[in-house]
């Protein structure tokens, strides 16, 4: 008999779980369950009312996917020849427990209480929480900013957890630790409270070096937070990669896996999915590209990399940088773009020819030679993630004559988020962190070859896919074949497991030459804009502020 | 008896005359008929096929033009009320003929030659001879080409000659004129041949002062070219506001018109649309707005206004300076927004509520307060006619985010074009030209407004509508009763006839102070982009030179 591991990758609207192989990666059996409670973004499930920009999950509905998932897949395979289980999770996903691990949302006392469940990611009712931290920061000089592009988002730990001290203090009071649903999960699998190294990182603002930032901070901040670090946020802090522990009687039976079966330290999705991808070294950027694209690298050293979204020491594979850079608006653009701009004769002609449309805008503009449609954009619907880190740039569309087609339109704005990669990639050049090959995971990835060859001519470097349509619960699978070990059948660590378990397609795409020379020409017009609108001229945001002046009216 | 005059409007697919009671300017009757040969644009009438960009129509439309509505209009009215007929057409529209007025494709010899029929004014397969000659005119200095915005486009007469003169010398030898269609249908009517000062000047290179360029320039052009004023370009030029004749025994036949019947000498449909709309004064702008706009103002001295399309002593109004300017892209600018951005459920939507596309999306941007969408857009889809004079600059949109709906975008391209505007009558002001009314004609004029009140806030003027919906017929028979002048009943001039057969709507477009303020500061954005593209930096052209390299391979 082989040996198993299950990795499972928590989303925001399910939890996908995956049983591999892990003699050689091989995706046996998959099982997804979906949160009864889905985002609540309007409502507790007792009809209380939520605010603007809340986004809130029930930590019930994740036991459910340990319960529901894992007993589908041991229909397929005796619990004995599971050697280890793996977790990622969407972050930061936070949520106030007692000291036992109790979620305060399952307090009757809390039922009705917004702020005592689970803050998903995208929870962005705490912004003007993180203006201040951002503030108060630079202010003062903090040095942790800059390992953050000098900004820090309204998503993370902190800013949610300043809204709970100011807007629900008996929550805040009564809660003994916030912590990332990541490290829950697997809390209620091992009994052992562990906070991961990649969260602690790019979420809490912890380094390896230089650890939390200062009670002095805090006080500054709220004097309600000045011990913070070691109340709310205490716990150990263990790198990725390693065991967390083992499952409990408790478990065993919740999930039907047998007690004892090694437990991998929590992980976030994005991260988990570097060695999924065989990516074990520096020089090699992963794009995970979905409605937006966070790419992932390693680096064998700290630099301050202008605009990038975090740096953690040991957050991505032991050993490493883990740098982390986004692009706000990926997927997202095109999806856009299709719901306002496509005339109805387009889905009429796609459906003709059993296409999405997606497809069919894809087909169409594959006939272009490259800068034939004249156009050039910037990918700044949803602002800037990385590089110029700022949220209130907007879109920006040039070139179109009374002859430009929607397909054209399209093909620029799949242009505009290449050349977007393009920016973070040179920034990374530029600071001392060299990339060389570009792989690439998610949907857009997997289906769209023509947006791959415009990316790989667009960057000039080969462009490698995620062989695995889903790259998180896979990097899953090999953290936990690592937390086995060898001793259990499984590897002693990532690097080794990730040569063997992670998967890339054979297809590889290479940059075409006569694409790149006319691409780099475009890049050169596409830098004059993003620098003007960037940098030297706050047009975009004056605009904004036209827009928000005359809204408050 | 009322009294009564005809105009007749000539336009790119039809004929439409309008009776007219010179007492008030009530228009009576209506008779419209369509052109049989359209627009040829593919090939002859005998299936010889014509190259790109050409543009054709056939003389023997107009004949039958005057044939059947004249008569029509004459089953409503006595040929003894009928004192006076005007005429205006599109130009430049031009044909060679002979010295008896035959034109060259109506003898058998030329029936297969496509440089024997009418050129019209939409005929661009003669850019080339356009480049040659600007590039010339600026290489010697040429003064006139100040009076053009330094520019001549490839639509007006020495381009559409040249093209003869170099591809049909045979045409070009045998023709003995090259006639505006607008001044030989005049000679149809009178048996005389006047040229009208008005496409004389803004179409021929012509001024009262220093006539047309000299013999030497066209001999450096094309030695072929070198006596073209005295003989093909030869014959009287005669003040649009005179009489060119009366009716012949022949036209009457034709018509049903009394022999006799004053007849006015030819003018252009946007310039004849000035009268109608009662200005005969400085200081006021009339925009006639179709898929791109004609400007008209008067002024009281001739002022060199960067980037003007011409200005014109007595073109317009006699006693007065007329200067022309243009803006490309309007009415296209909608309908292409309309063919290639807007969602099927848009037009079912506006469907349902009997709405066109149009309305549908004119009410849906209503609901924006000014400066709510956050968007701008500069109105180059169809290149920069005036103030940059610059065809290969391109359009441009920004500020989108996820957010940003069809109506939004729609509402930003209606602002463009008033943007645009603005900054036409701003470079009239700051050249010593000063208008502070703003007059609108046209379908958009009429029916949008929303529009209308956009265009009042964005200049920060009182915008008047035109009363009649056939502004240039009007505007004809206003000439027509001058041509009769007051001893038949009509008027002596224009301005007098113009105050009373000149119709304006009740409602007058009246700036909001507050809108005023919010597009203000939306301006200056404008103007940024407008000063960055349009001179600054040659993104846009860089742009295009790409688009053109890569499409010729």
């Amino acid at each position: 008999m082989g040996k198993y591991t299950i990795g499972i990758d928590f989303g925001s609207l399910s939890g996908r779980a995956v049983l591999v192989d892990v003699k050689n990666g091989e995706e046996i059996f998959t099982s997804t369950y979906d949160y009864p409670h889905k985002v609540m973004s309007k409502e507790l499930p007792d009809g209380t009312v939520l605010g603007n920009d809340w986004a809130l999950q029930h930590p019930q509905d994740y036991l459910d996917v340990f319960n529901i998932t894992i007993h589908d897949i041991l229909k397929n395979v005796s619990p004995c020849d599971i050697i280890g289980i793996g977790i990622d999770f969407t972050a930061c996903t936070v949520l106030p427990v007692k000291a036992d691990g109790t979620p305060l949302c399952f307090l009757d006392k809390y039922k009705s209480e917004p702020h005592a469940y689970v803050k998903l990611w995208k929870h962005h009712a705490a912004q003007d929480k993180a203006n201040r931290i951002n503030e108060l920061a630079e202010k003062r000089g903090e040095k942790w900013l800059y390992r953050y592009g000098g900004k820090i988002s309204s998503e993370w730990v902190f800013p949610k957890l300043l809204q709970i001290a100011e807007e629900a203090p008996d929550v805040y009071n009564d809660m003994d630790f916030f912590v990332e649903a990541a490290d829950w999960v697997i809390w209620q699998l091992t009994g052992n409270f562990v906070r991961n190294n990649c969260t602690a990182g790019y979420k809490a603002i912890w380094s390896k070096k230089d650890g939390f930032p200062s009670n002095d901070f805090f006080k500054e901040l709220s004097p309600k937070l000045e011990n913070v670090i070691e109340t709310k946020m205490s716990g150990e802090i263990v790198s990725i990669g390693k065991r967390a522990g083992f499952i409990t009687e408790k478990a065993a039976e919740l999930t039907g896996l047998n007690k004892g079966t090694s437990v991998a330290v929590a992980n976030v999705d994005a991260h988990v999915t570097v060695p999924a991808v065989k990516i074990n070294t520096v020089g090699k950027i992963l794009a995970i590209m979905g409605t937006s694209t966070c790419h992932i690298l390693l680096g064998d050293s700290e630099k301050v990399v202008p605009g990038m979204c975090g740096v953690v020491e040991d957050g991505v594979v032991e050993g490493f940088y883990g740098y982390e850079a986004g692009q706000s608006c990926v997927g997202d653009h095109f999806a856009w773009f299709v719901s306002n701009c496509v005339p109805q004769e387009y889905f009429e002609a796609a459906k003709k020819q059993n296409m999405d449309i997606h497809q069919y805008l894809t087909m169409k503009m594959d006939k272009y030679k490259v800068g034939e449609t004249g156009l050039v954009a910037l990918d700044w619907w949803n602002g800037n993630r990385s590089v110029l880190v700022d949220v209130d740039l907007t879109g920006l569309i040039l070139g179109m004559t009374l002859h430009t087609k929607p397909e054209e339109i399209y093909r620029a704005l799949v242009e505009a988020t290449a050349f977007g990669t393009r920016k973070i990639i040179e920034t990374f050049n530029e600071s001392g962190i060299p990339i060389n090959e570009f792989y690439a995971a998610g949907g857009i990835a997997e289906k769209n070859s023509v947006a791959m060859q415009i990316y790989s001519d667009i960057l000039n470097l080969p462009v490698k896919i995620s062989g695995s349509s889903q790259g998180p619960a896979l990097g899953s699978a090999i953290f936990a074949a690592v937390a086995a070990g060898s001793e259990n059948g499984g590897y002693d660590n990532i690097s080794e497991a990730s040569d063997v378990m992670g998967k890339l397609k054979d297809v590889i795409y290479t940059p075409i030459e006569e694409n790149v020379k006319v691409y780099d020409k475009i890049y050169r017009e596409y830098c004059v804009l993003h620098d003007f609108f960037g940098k030297e001229n706050d047009l975009m945001k004056r605009m904004k502020k036209i827009k928000n002046d005359v809204s408050e009216i």
